[in-house]
């Protein structure tokens, strides 16, 4: 097998563990245990479409009892019958996401009672598909204010923070609003550290964090915000429930798919194939272009000196890295890595990568990611790129469609972050 | 043995190994078979005066035959009979570093013969302290363009560029004045890779890189530079000897120590207290508090799940870090790289570490480094500090002094740039 053929099938081999379909069916069995009656499938994320095509292909119980309504990203819909799936924007928020939410948390989960059953679906995405803003505050405050924080080098975890203190539905808000039903949510996770209370700003689980931590959050990367938003931070409005607060007690959550299981997987995969494999971690931060660095030193002493792993080998991570936007280019956390990645390694003759996010959307794009070997940089240069340029103008996109070497899967249906591989080959290969 | 104890054993045996009076003699053989009479000892860096102590306590052949002048940092220096020591300001050059440096170029090496042998003693730091401007710029002017250099972010390779393009004695000339006498560079290496055309700028070695380069990485990071410098670099006045030229050819050059062997003998000193050990590289850069964040998420993922490594295990790693300086601390990468681990550590309870600049001087501090343990944050709550606000401010030297945890030892008369030791213990520890 190729390098470049390895590398793709690990990552699709990742894909696919930590697909809905292969991991829903164990959970539904608990729900359905739950469920005295109605079951009400609400949620929200990149792959929640997929999870509720999942509840209904496999519900143990009745498929009557199913209903609800689901809210994914432009191109992530998939058809179901019973749970009603609306498309709309990510990562800036929408028109079309505010109302869908409005219309969940006004309709969708208004009088309910003791024995109805919520069943909430969230994935990564979540947090700007449901985006219904406080009152007082406009979509148009909240859009511009996404455009900021995505482009500031903020975290996840921060900017889920913001987002949680100026929602009329996340931070728990869905959950107060679904009272006095039983509650279960699935979630898949796209964040480092696997807490469902971060996971697409967690809307039916209790917020550790304050308005105060919000504002520090906007104040630390100089975010510009609308005086409407500052005041409503400052006045407290937005302050969410907290775990003591009785609307989380009836409530369960389970998450189904991890980044660490898909890297499990891709590690399996690539010692079947006869190449040890390594897991760095499964939520690694940081400014891409730096992580990049960490991750080709590494590289370098692998196939250098059979150090800290012997070579062949793979070298997997996940986690979120961060695009401090200065540039004019498109972004794309993955291909940023890739391109500062490619520049460190300076054609290195053994080492070939891959980077993608494991949704098929590389910040803003409709590319996963790309891959790296040893003539990346050669053929750059034959193409009459610039890659430092591109780097410096976060412009990774471009580099890598101009040499074809781009990585388009469509939507994956799943989201459990970044996927990195790095095949190190001995000296001698 | 407790982990602080543990880190600095670690340190301290990585430090001796790189020393001067444990790695030079074994290199004198070779310089004493080049002399056929005089020896002029010629050099600069934090550790050269160190080498040449070095040289004449075991000199092999007559001790008269030693000369010469060497330039290191104010108090790196240490007696020496034959050869003369000055001292001189590091890392922003000083006057007395210029003046030693024109009279090493015109008098020191001046008029030699091919019977003559130059030795040259190179160590990290020599780039500044031989800081001889080349005709038309002034001292001033390289002194405000080192401060912009030094808090640009920028690579010590990058900066090394620029600063052998402005030089009458780096980037290879020092060794067309030495003509026609033979020449030995011995070197101790502080830069990622190990070119000896990179360690202090290469005063005796050809240089690839051109002023156009240098002219790019003043571009790249925005730096202002003087009318007279760009002037310089523009009209090709600052170009460096290169390879071909014959002046190379009389010359050899050894490394006598690496960040790598001071690395090996740490990993070797914990294996022998107990300690499974790791290298992860010996040549890490990027931005000290991002290379923090992807070193605590590997070791999380140790402690987690005893991968890519089992716990307990001590995780080893060299190179050098940039710190672009934003705030008004007084910077210092390896306190940056520790105020960052220890924020994204959240005082976990099995991780200590420690970082440090193997030279006694992190950025322009009379201080190594630091450590950190599992109480650093909850100990600088109790006397007021705010850990994210000094890591936004790049003042990790206020915060670990405030706490007593600077690591202070004085100048080592080495010089194999940053080491950093992290112990992570498995949870039930």
């Amino acid at each position: 097998m190729q390098p470049r053929e390895l590398l793709n099938e690990l990552f699709h081999t990742a894909l696919a563990v930590a697909s809905p379909s292969r991991r829903m069916p164990e959970f539904l069995a608990e729900a359905a245990g739950m469920a005295r009656g109605r079951v009400i499938v609400v949620g929200a994320g990149k792959a929640s479409a997929a999870m509720a095509r999942a509840v209904e292909d496999n519900w143990p119980g009745m498929k009557s009892q199913l209903s609800g309504l689901v809210i994914t990203r432009y191109g992530h819909a998939v058809p179901c019958r019973h749970i009603e799936i609306v498309e709309a924007a990510h990562p800036v928020p929408d028109a079309a996401g505010r109302d869908a939410a409005r219309r969940l948390l006004n309709e969708t989960v208004a009088n309910l009672t003791p024995d109805d059953l919520v069943l909430c679906l969230i994935s990564g995405g979540g947090s700007a598909l449901l985006a219904l803003p406080g009152e007082g505050i406009t979509l148009e405050d909240k859009q511009a204010l996404s455009r900021e924080l995505l482009n500031s080098g903020a975290t996840i975890g921060e900017i889920n923070c913001v987002r949680k203190h100026l929602s009329a539905i996340k931070g728990g808000r869905l959950a107060l609003a679904c009272r006095p039903a039983r509650m279960l949510t699935l979630l898949i996770s796209d964040v480092p550290g696997d807490d469902p209370t971060v996971i697409a700003s967690g809307p039916t689980l209790p917020d550790e964090s304050t308005c105060a931590d919000a504002l520090a959050v906007l104040e630390k990367y100089a975010i510009p915000a609308s005086p409407a938003i500052i005041d409503y931070l400052k006045s407290g409005h937005g302050e969410t429930p907290k775990p003591d607060n009785p609307a989380f007690s009836k409530g369960l959550a389970r998450i189904i798919a991890t980044p660490q299981i898909a890297l499990e997987a891709a590690a399996a995969r690539a010692r079947e194939l006869g190449y040890p494999a390594h897991i760095l971690s499964d939520a690694i931060e940081g400014e891409a272009r730096d992580v990049a660095l960490v991750h080709a030193a590494l590289a370098r002493q692998v196939a250098a000196r059979n150090q800290p792993f012997a070579a062949p080998c793979v070298i997997l991570s996940g986690g979120e890295t961060t695009v401090t936007v200065r540039g004019k280019g498109r972004g794309g956390r993955n291909v940023e890595f890739l391109l500062a990645l490619a520049l460190a390694l300076k054609g290195h003759p053994g080492i070939h990568a891959l980077a993608a996010d494991s949704d098929g959307v590389d910040g803003a794009e409709e590319i996963a990611g790309a891959v790296i070997d040893p003539t990346t940089l050669a053929r750059a240069a034959a193409a009459g790129l610039l890659p430092a340029a591109s780097l410096a103008n976060n412009d990774g996109h471009a580099f890598f469609e101009a040499i074809g070497d781009s990585l388009v899967t469509g939507p994956t249906l799943t989201n459990v972050n970044d996927f990195r591989a790095i095949l190190v080959m001995p000296p001698t290969h």
